[in-house]
């Protein structure tokens, strides 16, 4: 076997008495650290302070659960063929969280830093984004919302909890000088919603742009769970097959007369 | 679209104005509800007390991070392929969380629950398990451990923080009726691992056993991205993919003499 | 890195100027050979015989296409989310490809394989099968469906087709006999029904019985693909999705009367 | 359950006595009909011409078998945590074959599509393809191998086949003549590789260039179940994990002194 490189990880190992957490004894931790500061030390290597302790669950907790969406019918499809297989189930839901609803988090995170990297005053920065999106057609992220109108409430109170903290500084105040612009050429409300905002502040917590759409991954594990715990008790899959697959079919039957 | 059943799902809802996610106000937990406690409320539909918010993320802590596992080197691997959708190498990852991984905790829970439910004597219940395992010539899940010899340091930690919370009751109890049980049968010592004890305690807290691998699936979806950022500045999967190919594929090729 | 155990593979192998799947050279087989005599010497190392091709596609092909299953309707949601990632809504649809919808012919061949392996006569073996079924409360694979009744119009077919090419043997006539024992004891007619010829048919051309779980997941594969190129012009994701949330949330909401 | 659209699929329908595919009853097509042809009518609504069907299999027998690429040990490793789900390690495979390993082929179609539905000279059009691409910072997708050199050995013969059937056209041509122009103006020789000879082919069968990745996914499905039957007779996945797992954090462990 070939080496070209070496091989190197630094986020833990064990051996038959110690086992190690980014620098930590596994066994100090229980009991003594709660799940979202232990998901922070795993994703950035250091345990937070009480302050970014409190923002983090804040953004996370945002993301958990969306009700029925796409990934929990598609988990719960699953499960119905598999039921063998509940992490099978939980993964087909997960594969959803892409571009369309595990990017755009993803997506104001990497405007508002790349945009605070170039530098400037943040008036310039928030025209310079306003523009590129409407020259390219497409929307600014993290802006409006199709259901919460005018206003998304998560948004307020994830700012709050964000400032209170100590984690309102630069990105969410551009965010915010987005939100106005936009609403200025667009000529309409564009409010932050939950999205622009929990981009905005995890940019705060110093996570890079990338990092969003993991978050999102982890929150919805959690969510997909319980809906399959409530898909074993209040099963839902086999009755959307049928009704689906009764209508989709419906025309290649010829047989329009008997149905609803 | 012919309906037979209504569709019922009691875990959230939204409309212009609320999110409601079992039965409490989104916004009036965000920046007051920690990710472990959304998540027992996600799991059980209520807010956990102090003693079992400790306890449940004291279980799920220790089955976030297991190093370089066949599920972190496979999520490494995907993403190699499918940088555009870490989504994906996440559910990978996950995917590998299946009867030998996330199974043990599972049937650990299952047995004790089982057997509780049964009724009978302690000591009785622990050598029917014990003998229904030994006829079946399958280990006892949940004792011993590959690595952490003579015992697993996590164990006597998770049944203290369970103890000092007030759940070490019966299914703790008779796990370790199983461990002395185990031992004297198969004369030699076989002590309560990690999972032998994250089932027993997941059976304190109430939980169902199908939860027991969900609660792995979770705490893996934290360690799999944490593993994927990693891969971004560190990156292990071509290494492991050139040195693979070239040795299993040595045979087939006639040319021993260039090689280690 | 401790090297306990050699890696070997000898499916393939390449290197400037070879590539060599299965011993041949790939070029060779570019325009010579179709896709399911390539899908069978991926599986068992050697080119079919022109009465294998024949019955191998015959089985593989009736797998492909089952209509808007669960599988198809998971792909299909999760190609909403993530349509940058095409494999991961086909890899959601497979998921779904477990112990309901893939095991049964695999279970039906390892029933056959197993009874033959141990030996006796057909009559046995077959009453022997039903009896251990019935006493364990569970259907016989391979017979009966909920939907072709009263008989599965492609099991004929299927045994046709393979007697016509040499592969009509102990297998297929075990299958039938388990069908007359079944249709005796249960007091109903139980005919094959589709997987049970595939079980059977497979063991017949030498499969083992958990190659069958792959040989659906290869021919779902495909009818995956083709589901999402429509859900691409003629979606039904979206529609799924509002109308299974509106539905199942309907009670948290306190709106039953402005709803169809 | 508020209706917006009616819901709709074309593909395939069944009910006691019928099962319906693409218009075709499946019991003529079973025993008639080759898996490549009944791919084809799943992807494009009707059966292949002869020459169609030998082109088609051509192109997608390439895709099936890569060796041990990270898809395959992927697959592998989640094989090893999940035995009970074949179809998961499969998933898991699928899921690497994304922008990285399925983008090329579909990049190239698109690029030979969108070129050609632009319309012009065809080394304007290859000009330009090459400009916009160096402009970029960008390889041109379709030429030049990192192994296959100083050709690609599949190239000549899959043009051989598709010329011989009559599906050597524009986009094939223009291939080429991309492959020209970009070997003048980067100064080096830089030949159409395998993925350029199926994009550019896959144009001339008619496939939208977004089938590209459905076809590399199909043909890779049945690949990864070639080496998990591998993995159950001849494991790998043990052996990678405790090698990866020991080297990369010995760093950790402090022990560098016993391991070679």
């Amino acid at each position: 076997m070939k080496k070209r490189k070496k091989l190197r990880s630094d986020i833990a190992w064990s051996d038959a008495t110690h086992i190690v957490v980014r620098g930590h004894n596994l066994v100090d931790l229980i009991g003594t650290t709660s799940l979202g500061d232990f998901a922070f030390l795993e994703l950035t290597g250091r345990l937070p302070t009480p302050e970014e302790s409190t923002v983090f669950d804040a953004i996370v907790v945002v993301l958990v659960e969306h009700g029925l969406t796409p990934s929990a019918i598609s988990a719960r499809l699953t499960y119905l063929g598999s039921p063998e297989a509940l992490q099978a189930a939980v993964a087909a839901g997960l594969l959803g969280i892409g571009d369309r609803f595990g990017g755009p988090a993803e997506e104001v995170a990497r405007m508002l830093q790349e945009a605070i990297a170039g530098g400037g005053e943040e008036g310039d920065m928030a025209a310079g984004i306003v523009a590129v999106k409407r020259a390219a057609g497409r929307p600014v992220p993290g802006l409006g919302h199709p259901i919460h109108r005018p206003v998304d409430p998560r948004t307020a109170r994830l700012f709050e909890v964000a400032a209170a903290n100590g984690f309102s500084g630069r990105y969410v105040s551009l965010m915010n000088a987005v939100s106005g612009e936009a609403s200025r050429v667009f000529a309409r409300p564009l409010p932050v919603n939950a999205t622009g905002a929990i981009g905005a502040i995890a940019s705060e917590l110093g996570f890079e742009w990338r990092v969003c759409r993991g978050l999102a991954v982890i929150a919805r594990a959690i969510g997909l769970v319980a809906h399959l715990l409530e898909e074993d008790r209040e099963p839902l899959a086999s009755e959307i097959w049928s009704r689906v697959d009764d209508e989709a079919t419906e025309h290649l039957r010829g047989i329009t007369d008997e149905r609803d």
